[in-house]
């Protein structure tokens, strides 16, 4: 692929539900060098009727073909997560980029073969779909914990409100799904691992499908003894919000304040002599993460495009930080039934290529 | 009056509407070392039936007579602004301090004789109630003002908008009213008068009674060059809302972003899959002057009465604050029927003693 | 004392020390119907010189002769914890009205002991000082929740930040002199006890004193299932920041941004051809709970004072929420050395009179 | 051009000073269906330089040439303004769609001849960089406007503030280059003409450059009578900031809050016992209009690509937006002279086709 630094990228688009389809519109209306040559998806129909929209694109009913193909230069997943791990193994044994949108597959021991596959490649390949590392907010807190503004940090407090989910959420879909993004950025901003994760099971919001344990509240500990709290709350009926806030020895920060058109209006009538009316202050809410993230994926994807062409392949979190999230996470669900904080269970980072060349037998 | 400093000030309240009630409240209720003690209105009933609820405290029906009643050590004007001419001379003459709500009385010449009476009588007895000078947030602009923070202020930006005015106001009381606030405060924080004053009409309100000029912009200039500009507001339908904004060489401020609890909240159904919904952010706007400026009545009321125990009598605006926002204002109406800038025309204040001699023939 | 609605309460300030000094000046200059009639402090010259400084005062070194005082009305203690347990019974014995500044007394067993004697009087007595009942933003999140404005509310979220602490500042001071303040807001705005306390401890700030286990996250869990976080931090060298958040299954809230006036300053010199240049906007934290919460405590005494001459003696919290936030303390200080969540023992409230009855053999 | 949807746009990039040098990195590096195939400059190493950097593009040093260009689709003019008459004419002449950072060109008459020949040309070709049109918050104001959530809007008042400014800017620039995107922010959010503009002139800055009338407050007026101000100030000293409010006869609402990141942080030792510690709260302020608007202009030059390559040419402000901001600021230079509010003077827009006929003979 020597001519890409020219030439547009080809990529393949593998579902296009909702996440899927607002690549396909991202990466066609908005990202340099790249365009959408390959759709797929379960449903065929609807991959073939966002192909005939679009100008030198067609559908290919198999991910794995799809994959395969030879006019196509970096695969996008943004299918269901039971579908990674052979997706990706594709990709790999292809030599195609892959930008994958969490979760990297849907257990740990699949995201480790994942990640000792991709090490015995030899070439970095995987790059995981965590849009918040690509937020100017998230960044900024990054930058100034990087550049010591708030001496050492040691606490982390974050909030994940999501107004409602669909019937088939579960409980332990609020960790894999919701608390990730939490897991993600802990990790990001902190660069060193979560260590154990207890999860607590306030009383369950009323309005909430019977059954869902919701809000769940998660505490990290990492490797150097910060505390991070999380809340996960996906029921809430009000909009989307995100929320971190840093708590150092020389000072805190807290992004996600999203404030943009301040409106000013009545919400009462007049009353008295007529020179007292009730009034309220405010803004709105994004109603969901397409909105609130839009800046970050267009971000992360441009520079994904970016990076591919330019051989380097991955800019930002790869197939380690997925493996580290499901440990995370998993040890998240093991406390959500045990009560108690869960060690994370994970292999050292340094162990990679050794675990890669055992595992493979050379 | 030697006694003053260990017994209990006794104020009389002449006028007991809105804000002559609210003063009865507040000295009965939160204002250390006085009591009221007359009460005296135009309805006299409504006198009596206050009298009635508070301890030692009698209504009068002729407001001289209260003034120049023995057991009245002070006096707190609240009546219409026409009565105020005739009370405040009574309150010189009997040499009892007071503290009279704007306006001072309700033209230049009036005001500048209740000045030259006080500086004949040797004795600072007036405190004009320009509340917003005891508020918190103009105490701290002023403070960073006089300290040098902003540098040489050049512009400030000031507005005042109510939710709804009674149906005896007419368009020159949106200036003698209203903007009066703004000229004192202007006055307040630059320490200098103001030498032009310019009314702008915009096209009416449509929801404003019909003939009412409403809203309207204010443009003074100081002695020094500062320039200023106030929106005046009085129909807005929202609720109480009142801001100033400094600008200087070396930075700006505002105040009045009236920050209190921030609620979030939802305000439209789900969408989509469910995980989309419409949500908002924000807080209440105070409905009225007497809970926006609550802490400066409080404030100013207070340092008056230890003023007039302590033998001081004024502590804040006085006479001379009064007539200078008489005669600015008065140059804002004769602008409101000319169009164009009008000169504020007024003595200097170093003539006041030489005026009250030549006034009085001494 | 039947004619206290008439005269001024006379008070025995008990403890000149930060707090005490502060209450001597807010009833000596600002609170309505009260007087500081005698001053009391171990450090007798002090309380000598303050007494000379108020009409009518007198400095009495016993704090027992000074509660027994016949002149004295109502006690205001501000003396050490580990004083209270004696002073508190005088006053029961007395009959005198008493408000008592946190804690009740230093332990569980003899919190429930005052509770008892009180109980047994017959007559409430007892306040306590956890005054941020009667901050505004506390009072209108209080009502809000009352109102059922968020529904069902499930989480509470709560930072109590200080800049610096005393060299004598332990590990269990942080839970029983900060927290406290945390367990007193969560009984308050869902009356409700709490049941169990975890006491989590991140590493330590570098910048404390060596061994202070500082900061500390609390969780709270109450009778309905409700579950509360509480970030206190006590070392953070910033100013002091007090917050608290609640998230229901309607909406959520929080109080505490303490917006005042905004500022905008540069923060760097001129770059390129002279049109860029850093620059800041923001504003003030209070320095310390004496503005923070000024307001708070003005309205605490004011309605202390009037309930105390009305002769209901007690508005707001009273010896039974000092008690239950000493059990819920005791249980933090034995989660701080366990490392478990660990249950608040205390006795059902409707046990009270029971037990005062066993207790005193009647 | 009928393979423009599917081939990338060659765009002429002419200038590439601050500004033209950001549209080329952002050209080459963020927008979709278009590259930068020529640059020219006056200074032709520095076009060079930059041509050598960029796939495919090549330095032209005469301007005309690279508009004549066969291998130019587009051109985006960011060359000094002088220039832009003889430019925008070989545009049109050769029928290449053209974005025209402002001014259109640098007077009334030469603008209107450019609507002229425009019209002329039978096509819609020019497009003004008026890049708030595409700022998220002036979009979110504008449809907020149109909604009709604030009933009929009849003030509106702006602030533009930069830090500094090169030595070559005069009073009249500030008009010209600062004041004239607050002129077209007025006719874009109100759909109507301004009628008449007024400039006072405050007591200079004492830090701008000696001569210079900065600060400069503007006043318009509009066709139905809606009353707008403006502060311009552009030796602030801070950064650089811009702030709309618009307040109708329903409500009110202000963007530019720009509130990013917040921080917590000491500003003063430890006093006292140590328990009191001043701090401050804030973020950071854009340094200039590319940091602040760079979002509106990735939005702009987008949009316009996409027009250009599907034959509209224009989304957007266009020559006539051009020729009215001059009209207006001509009336504003008048008023910087005169000191009174002068009108501005311009045709009616139902009239360009017939001057352009009358003048074109035909």
């Amino acid at each position: 692929m020597s001519d890409r630094t020219t030439a547009e990228l080809r990529v393949a688009v593998l579902g296009v539900g909702m996440m899927g389809a607002d690549h396909v519109e991202r990466i066609t209306g908005r990202i340099k060098g790249a365009r959408v040559a390959v759709v797929n998806d379960y449903l065929h129909d609807k991959a073939e009727t966002i192909a005939a929209g679009i100008d030198g694109c067609r559908a290919i009913s198999d991910p794995l073909a799809a994959i395969a193909d030879p006019e196509v230069d970096a695969v996008l997943l943004a299918t269901p997560g039971p579908t990674h791990e052979a997706q990706l193994i594709a990709c790999i044994e292809h030599g195609k980029p892959v930008l994958c949108e969490k979760p990297l597959t849907t257990d740990v021991a699949t995201s480790l073969d994942i990640v000792r596959r991709e090490a015995q490649s030899g070439t970095p390949l995987i790059q995981v779909g965590f849009m918040r590392r690509f937020d100017h907010e998230y960044s900024q807190l990054k930058t100034a914990i990087d550049d010591g503004v708030f001496g050492r940090v040691l606490l982390a407090h974050c909030v994940h409100r999501n107004p409602a989910v669909p019937p088939s959420f579960d409980s332990s879909m609020i960790v894999k799904d919701s608390l990730v993004h939490e897991v993600d950025v802990t990790r990001f901003l902190f660069d060193e691992e979560i260590t154990s994760v207890h999860i607590i099971k306030p009383s369950a919001n009323p309005s909430a499908p019977a059954g869902l344990q919701d809000p769940q509240i998660a505490y990290f500990t990492t490797e150097s003894g910060r505390h991070i709290d999380a809340e996960v709350f996906v029921t809430t009926g009000v909009a989307y919000e995100v929320r971190t806030e840093v708590v150092g020895e020389k000072g805190s920060a807290f992004i996600g304040l999203d404030v943009g058109m301040v409106r000013k209006y009545s919400t009462g009538a007049a009353v008295g002599d007529g020179r007292s009316r009730a009034g309220s202050w405010g803004g709105d809410i994004t109603p969901s993460f397409t909105e609130r993230f839009g800046q970050a994926y267009d971000t992360e994807i441009q520079r994904w495009v970016n990076a591919v062409r330019s051989g380097v392949n991955v800019d930002g979190p790869g197939a380690w930080d997925g493996y580290a999230a499901a440990a995370v996470c998993a040890a998240g669900v093991r406390s959500l039934d045990s009560g108690r904080p869960e060690t994370v269970e994970m292999i050292d980072r340094a162990d990679i290529h050794a675990v890669a060349a055992s595992v493979s037998g050379v």
